[in-house]
């Protein structure tokens, strides 16, 4: 039943959330021991997994053990795996017996799997139950906690799912109907191993707000609900941006993770970006001769290669993008080689007549380069062309490749794909250049 | 109640969903028809706006008309929002006319604000309504179109907003108490123009179902639902990413855009970063004397800019992205300075080390630079730990700077943040070698 809390209550919880992520541990104990327990448990299930690890931990047992009881099975199983391995006995120690029995049958699923998301409590009915007493049977379990009781699941006697009814079906039928004549029997359910990316695209797909979850015998295990779809999507989406910026991505808030884990999920890809990068030095080392005799074609590689880099990476994220939504798949991959391709030589075209007239008006107006200049205009013009239509087109295939292969498109960085180009760039930027300058 | 479809009509429905986009419009049309009712409703609301707007003009008007119904208010606006406003009389007069006046009003919100998300269509309850009145009203009201019934809220003759109670709290509560002396007051809702994304870190936050909307003066407007915000939450990253590509976001599918936007979209910061990267040119014109002197020093600038620009394109995803999940604030900013300047050092002193093996290596290997070498050698470490440490500086500070003075830090995108250290890469770079190698 509602309880209505005295205002300073409320405005304390307010004023508890703002200050948060400025307070001490103790301090943000003391805040919390100040509440209502209304306004306790709000809070507290609000909280990133990493800030209830600290505070059970820091709390004092009986407290721990007080506030520990108020989050669902899946959020402690979370809590569990976040919490340093010392830590973990301890933590599973607080918790009630049939509930540590729960959480450490969910800590058996990998973290991203349906399995992982899904809470085990969830309202049953049996198939023979009359509508009448289905509905007093479920007046009667919302007293326990029971994630949702919007949608009821019809088992059999081997917990093997048959039907799904929801609470709204259940009023509005014949009260002497059986929960069977009633049920749904056309449902979509997910199987334990499930990836939370799939379930969170089932989610995004159709308007759920649960979804049952299934071993492979179809026994139902639980049921993951759509407030933690909303969590997953915006952590998947966290993670495929931290990738696309040409890093591991951190587990924990910027601010919150130690130094050394940056250090490690950064340099990682750094130096692999950067060994790629030689290879410039050696390309360009080929070209050495070329350079010196003509000092300024070296002046333009910067803004050459670049080119090529910028627009790959807008088409490695468009693609690694709409493959994560769905929008594309593998044996479209003819299609984007024809979007790419034409996009490529548009844009290219563009960015070669700006180099052109940058070109020839330095000439006229400082004669920066003397009688090669038109050459060079040509040079810089056809290998802008060529530079970003080879951008376009390797920012694109990339991600699909690494699909084919079976890795995460999302490692198809911008900073990657900018690597790759580059050394292609200096290639194409010379070719031209002993084409239509030193030939 | 529920209705048992025959297997085949399921079965029917996925094979079309599987099919669904290589299907040309007139074959769409043809798999809809063949589908139940309950078939029909389940495909048709999981459908993007898009492919909606081209069903409801390629049908018939009586099919329209009939599919149309099925859609709730919110989904209509959206359609008539994303069809060519030469359609949009058309698809209105499809309406039946209480729903045109509800969709008409919804058209009046910003298509991004809480007022463009919300449905109008809600469960009302009065206060002085007895608990067991208010269940069986409830129970009538569901027979008509209500999102969602869980919630009901408290509405005074003003409609102002005085409390909301759960279904459940309903069921447990005694019959005979009133809905006042039952409803929660302490209630958190959202201003009709508040931006969608801050309403999807309002629902990351606390566990809601749905959230009611309110104008200036507490009336109620409608409800904003969960299975909206994860929608709102995929195009939100979806739009971060693009950004961060270096480009502004479709909104449409990638293989659905017209390619004449598509180029609008790419070309306009394509040339952007093409102006940004032109002074590179300036610059290095600016120590061609240099170049002249030693020819090498040109071979090794991509590889130090280049640094730059990966270490600046790490350090601006996670700012971004920290920005846009609140885990981060303006206060904030002198946090980041000491992280990123250490993480910088750190960073650029492991890529300077490299860097500074590479070129002794190859000396003692093929004797390359001969009596510049170690010179040299010191000019890439020394350059490469100035390069990365400014370029870290550089990528998570932008993000922040843009976010003071009003712009979007997505805007920071890793080619923007790239282009932004190149420049300042080959100053330093020759700085470097005036130092160590020519000075």
């Amino acid at each position: 039943v509602a309880t209505h809390p005295a205002p300073s209550d409320a405005l304390r919880a307010t004023e508890l959330t703002d200050a948060w992520d400025v307070l001490s541990v103790t301090e943000r104990l003391e805040g919390l021991r100040l509440l209502g327990l209304d306004e306790l448990e709000d809070l507290l299930l609000g909280l990133p997994t990493h800030d209830q690890v600290e505070l059970f931990l820091a709390a004092s047992r009986y407290e721990a053990r007080a506030w520990m009881r108020l989050l669902p099975p899946d959020d402690l199983a979370d809590v569990i795996q976040e919490a340093d391995p010392a830590d973990r006995p301890t933590l599973l120690d607080l918790l009630d017996g049939t509930v540590r029995k729960e959480v450490v049958g969910l800590l058996a699923y990998a973290e991203d799997d349906a399995g992982g998301l899904m809470n085990p409590r969830y309202a049953r009915l049996r198939p023979e139950m009359r509508v009448d007493e289905a509905i007093s049977y479920i007046r009667r379990q919302t007293r326990e906690q029971v994630e949702t009781v919007y949608y009821l699941y019809v088992l059999d006697a081997q917990q093997r799912l048959l039907g799904v009814v929801s609470f709204r079906d259940l009023l509005m039928a014949p009260p002497d109907r059986t929960v069977r004549d009633v049920m749904h029997t056309d449902i979509v359910t997910v199987h334990e191993e499930m990836d939370q990316e799939a379930v969170s695209a089932l989610f995004a797909e159709h308007d759920f707000l649960a979804v049952p979850v299934v071993d492979d015998a179809g026994r139902m295990k639980g049921i993951v609900t759509i407030d933690d779809i909303v969590d997953v999507v915006r952590e998947e989406a966290t993670e495929d941006l931290q990738k696309f910026g040409g890093m591991t991505a951190l587990e924990t808030p910027y601010l919150e993770t130690p130094l050394r884990d940056m250090l490690r999920k950064r340099g990682g890809w750094l130096s692999v970006l950067f060994v790629g990068e030689l290879f410039t030095a050696t390309a360009m080392a080929y070209f050495e001769h070329e350079i010196a005799q003509v000092v300024f074609l070296a002046v333009f590689i910067p803004l050459i290669i670049s080119s090529g880099g910028n627009s790959g990476s807008q088409a490695s994220t468009l693609v690694v993008r709409a493959l994560s939504l769905g929008e594309l798949g593998l044996r479209d991959w003819w299609r984007v080689v024809g979007r790419e391709v034409t996009s490529g030589l548009a844009l290219g075209g563009m960015l070669g007549a700006l180099g052109f007239v940058r070109v020839l008006a330095w000439q006229a107006a400082f004669g920066t380069y003397g009688a090669l200049s038109f050459g060079l205009a040509l040079t810089v013009a056809c290998s802008l062309v060529g530079v970003v239509t080879f951008g376009s087109l390797a920012g694109s295939m990339l991600p699909l490749v690494l699909k084919r292969v079976g890795f995460d498109p999302a490692v198809a960085s911008a900073p990657l794909v900018a690597t790759l180009v580059d050394v292609s760039g200096i290639v194409i930027y010379f070719a031209a250049a002993s084409l239509f300058l030193l030939g």
